[in-house]
């Protein structure tokens, strides 16, 4: 599969929001964590049927459920009815090829971002998608697998003086996104490290290795980028949302996600140009050390073969060879020799070759 | 003929609007297809003439006339003339070198689009054009040849409960340029896959076939790009349009399509940009290949010419050369070559070339 | 004289509106031809005093004349004063280094573009200044030397059935511009295709004619573009004009007119594009061949000189040389280097040199 | 730690607003100036407890309290409750990794600038965070250590003839950000200057110093462009905020500041280019010394080669070999090495090789 | 002092508005030409004393005071005094180094340029600033040193038929700016027409003075672009001044100022690419002779290697080489060698290599 862009192959032609999951299957079965909590009171628990939260829809408390595993088609389908979300949207949850956005319903705001992560063992970025369904009481969030990145969230829920106790599902839908960012910001900044680590390999070392490696950071920063840059225009709109979800005192929460977008873009379009001036230098280098190599085969070739040629001549069988009888022949021929080569050392070094 | 363009050369200094067929003739008789339906009824039939369903044009009932071949222009003009299409839209239908475009006209909207298929044996696009005219009850297609690719929307209209019966002809149009749209992104990703396999090549086995495919790749995904970009503009356009013949229910999927040609266009983006650094990766790999040729060509000169050198200069015939005599002459000799090749590989080691 | 910028030397420090000629005279003598008609009449002929066609302008019949030859500038100062032209206008009709614009004045609209001709035989782009001053009741055309390109727009016009008949100078100034385009159109075409035809030789026969031809081409691509961009423009312009003298019925084809120099753009930067990819697969192809060169003489020096060094040494005189004595010397010497080339040839072949 | 971004990785699931010190601590103690003056009276004096100067928040006067040093976050906290700053600007007071910003509050304006110090003797750019709070009748500045750039202000503030002592803590903030900005001018001119004087060098004497230098100045350009960019940004938006804390009068001081970051960075994007134009022609150079050295080496290995052959024939020991024993033969010999020679050398400066 | 910025070092935390002269003197003492004309009557002297002027300042003739050299404060001082200009104005007017731009005052707009020079023999641009003030009755002109580029204007302000005694201040600034304009279209023009005859060069000679040359070129047309792109947006925003003190009539006159500077900026960007184009040609180029002198090598090191080594053979003492007793061995040898070599140069003739 490209890994640059998934197709809805298997949807082809099928009905638009027709309900297929399209994506590697990552967890065996899927899990619901509820958390609904008001200033005085907090539950947290995991619940097997979604039924059992749909009262909570329309209570005043704060009900963030968080979905992870997205192939229990059945499931989903039940969300969507309890919460009365639009086909599309349902289409969308499933598909995990879905490109980062914002989608203002009437009832609903839907945003879909990708969790990033840098495998530092393999230096490759693995993304993860993950959606939010905000609505006046309640937060939905899909994500593809149970992994802990949002669990210093749910602490801070649970400190009875925290902000979360005093705000409404926007907030918690910011704190999460803001923690998605900062991890986009950790990521760039571990790959960035790398990337400029290696501008000492490709003055010193630049083998071939070094060359991979640009190549293959390259591709993992654009992989990168393919996920955060459609994240910016989101959070971007979020804030501008003319949206009674969107309360006024989370505002300058948002704008300051939105640096932090900003900062984390800016970063990759500069690690973008720094792989490609690294490439450039790479080549340089390249073509110096060729220079190098052929300096070396030249003044070899060049003193030795002219030598060899004179060695040659008094090599050779001609009875009349007035030299070979004179006694001092040989002293004479060094002597040649010796001024030969050191008129082309002179002359090389005069070039500044050596 | 260009394929980047197609001239209207035939056309030249003619009036506009006369109607002249631009393109490779596909199929030797023109069909039409015939769909008629409403919540309750349905008709599909194939029909010779034309006229044949011009009484339909008024008729609540949703009407689909697909077209396909378009060198038959005595038909298009008695269409023209039933549906009182612009000349100009008349000439733009017949014309196969069309850039992608939405026109607004009084009764109706004029789309043309490019239908993309990749050809996975030659690893080539072909694109075939696709117009659509949009009226309040009726919806016309122009294909160049028939294809089986709206057959899945057929299918679908035919169920009595699919959402086609309750929604007007817009929901078609939409219905159909999805599976257009769907199309460029299993096309791009079909591509994609390919490109993103030739990284290895690149790396490993990186001869004159790795860059013939560069080179084509690159070819096609700009004959792509040339598609679908102005194909975006004017899906974004539908939307946007203040026409009664949108209705607001459908809007939600028109937002759908914009994303997946978003998606489309960016993807065509980074694979652009993945082959150019693909190119450059390629050169680095020939140009540090170069650099290992010399390596082995200067380390055999360069320890093999000097010791040809010093068995030349016993070779020469000099009658007064006194080391000739000496016994251990020969064993002497050896220990010196012996020595200028140690101390030449010592130094070619020190310099990390081999 | 600088191809891509003509300076207004002469005219320098003159004031501006003063009447130069600035170009190369291309005709003896300045023609004008007069097209006078309405749906009822028609006069065509050529008029040698411009003031013969004074009383037309304000007659309510479309009036076209078309001036060919600038050089004769008290000609084009009559023009001026009869049909009232702003001084500036007469000192950029006369300018034929103009770059293509739109200028609206009160009773007329200025446009100035350029005609653009692809010679096949030196494939070279020429380009000429057509200028349009477009008024209520009459059109005043402007070209460097008469051309037959018009030809068939005089032709639609006599016919008493056309279009031409019923519409006013808006559609007529339109129908020239669409022959201009059109022109563009097929020039692209022209030059894309041998631009397109390129590829094979790069890859099969990539000589430096080659890369004579894709340096050549670019700077054709680049004139044309420097004449099509600026007026597209223009055109853009001309249907936004809020203007009494462009009609409602003329805009559709307008809008035609705009379509197609988006096309023509998009086609030179396309083919821009493809130059310069093409110029990088040349250079990657020379640097294959470079190190076909380089394995072929690495293969010959790094076989060749060990066995020649070897033969050297038992070519030398010493006394005590024991090998040359015995029997078998001179088989197992030859079997020795057999062995030596044999290790080799087994080595480039692992290493894939040939 | 990666030098293009600082991640936030220690506040990382922390709740927003929470204080965390990021960048490394430069001093050892916090210091707190105050700077205190009307047209009338002017106090300065270093405070250790920010309480001291609490009162001075609301009196007319205009108070200008420097705080170097970021580590010691309990003051800051005072600092924070005093003015009753927003939780995230105190966040962003701490984080030296902030991105340069402009955000307007109700009650004051908050500006990050980063200072550029362009270090002569490691030919490094250094940054230090600059944070600004502008109220009615205060400004705070946040610095990461004491350094003495606003130095001439203060001078220039004890003049009781000065300008400040007629305008207010808007002009106060101008004066101090056009000292920052002049700086950015002046590290951007004493860069340029030596990326201006490596010309010479790459065209002279290309040795990978050359190459290693153009390099590293790319990157200090690069990180210098981070901070600046975004500093324009924040410097356009002041002079259009709709604030009451702007007065009318300092609107030119503004304007003038524009222009100048507008210069700076145009010098930036310029620098940015001609580096890029130099690392080609350095290729360039070293292409052309390439071809210098193969053409050294070509012209000994085609001359000599060929001559020792031919004293290689005559070298061999075939009993019959006629040659050998004519007695002119030797100076045939000659004749014949010295003709082709010549020969070739002809035949190389012909091909305009030396 | 780097070319591209020049910093204002020594105004360095001094007051904004302080005056320092900026740049290098060019002349030793300050002259002021005033010219003061209406329909009816024309003044022309050299004054010495600013003051002199003063009273022209509220007379409705048009008064325009042309001062060449800056270097002289006090004057300039008494000048803003008498003509009310604001301190930032007076700092820019005696900073060389300034950014052309146009900024509207209450009673005058002051606009900055560079006036651009090529020098033919050194082939380097000279720019020089050129400050306009204009007024309702006066412009003031500041000159570095005085040039006889105005004359042209001057010569025709005596002809009492000349527009400009109809027309005001503002058409005299603008004739002053088209004098500018049409230098930078006839300096670009100059340079222009060196660059494109530089494509001979790099087909047919391309030796290293040709890529010094491209290089030079690219540092002169982008110092040229630094002056006149500003310029552009400068005299575009001219004619969208809501001003007063620009009449009605002068805006066509301006608007073809901004279709110049369109056009020279066009150019420009055309040069700059056209420079980029024959750098990427001249390496293709070189690149090309690099194989040609590789193949070269090639050809004599792959014929004469392998025969040397023949003849070597035949030069070892074996008492046992059957061979050399051959009567016909000789011969034979002869032959082997003449088929070797041609086996050798019909191989590398297919090869396409001569």
């Amino acid at each position: 599969m490209a890994r640059f862009l998934k197709s809805r192959e298997e949807s082809n032609g099928k009905s638009p929001g027709s309900l297929i999951f399209i994506g590697d299957q990552k967890v065996d079965s899927t899990k619901i964590r509820l958390i609904d909590y008001d200033s005085a009171s907090l539950t947290e628990k995991e619940i097997k049927d979604i039924h059992a939260a749909a009262h909570l829809k329309t209570t005043p408390t704060v009900t963030w459920l968080n979905i992870s595993g997205l192939h229990d088609i059945e499931m989903i389908q039940n969300i969507g009815k309890i919460f009365q979300l639009h086909p599309l949207v349902m289409e969308d949850l499933l598909n995990t090829g879905q490109r980062p956005k914002l989608e203002e319903f009437e009832d609903y705001i839907f945003i879909v971002l990708k969790m990033v992560r840098f495998d530092n063992e393999t230096e490759t970025i693995f993304n993860e998608q993950l959606s939010l369904v905000l609505g006046k009481n309640f937060l939905l969030t899909f994500q593809e697998q149970p992994r802990e990145i949002f669990k210093p969230v749910r602490e801070r829920i649970k400190k009875s003086t925290s902000r979360f106790r005093k705000t409404g599902t926007d907030y918690l839908a910011y704190a999460l996104i803001d923690t998605v960012v900062d991890n986009y910001i950790f990521s760039i900044e571990t790959l960035g490290e790398k990337i400029e680590d290696l501008e000492d390999d490709i003055l010193n070392d630049p083998d071939s290795d070094v060359m991979e490696k640009i190549n293959s950071f390259k591709r993992e920063i654009n992989y990168m980028r393919k996920s955060i840059r459609p994240a910016k225009d989101a959070i971007y709109r979020i804030s501008r949302l003319d949206s009674e979800l969107i309360q006024e005192q989370t505002l300058p929460f948002l704008k300051d996600l939105e640096d932090l977008t900003s900062q984390a873009t800016e970063a990759i379009e500069t690690y973008r140009d720094l792989l490609t001036d690294q490439l450039n230098i790479y080549n340089s280098v390249i073509a110096n050390k060729m220079n190098d190599i052929m300096k070396v085969l030249t003044i070899f070739a060049a003193i030795f073969i002219p030598l060899t040629f004179i060695a040659g001549i008094y090599g050779t069988n001609f009875e009349y060879l007035p030299e070979l009888k004179y006694k001092y022949s040989y002293f004479i021929f060094w002597a040649v020799m010796i001024s030969v080569a050191g008129a082309l050392i002179v002359y090389f070094k005069r070039k500044n070759w050596f």
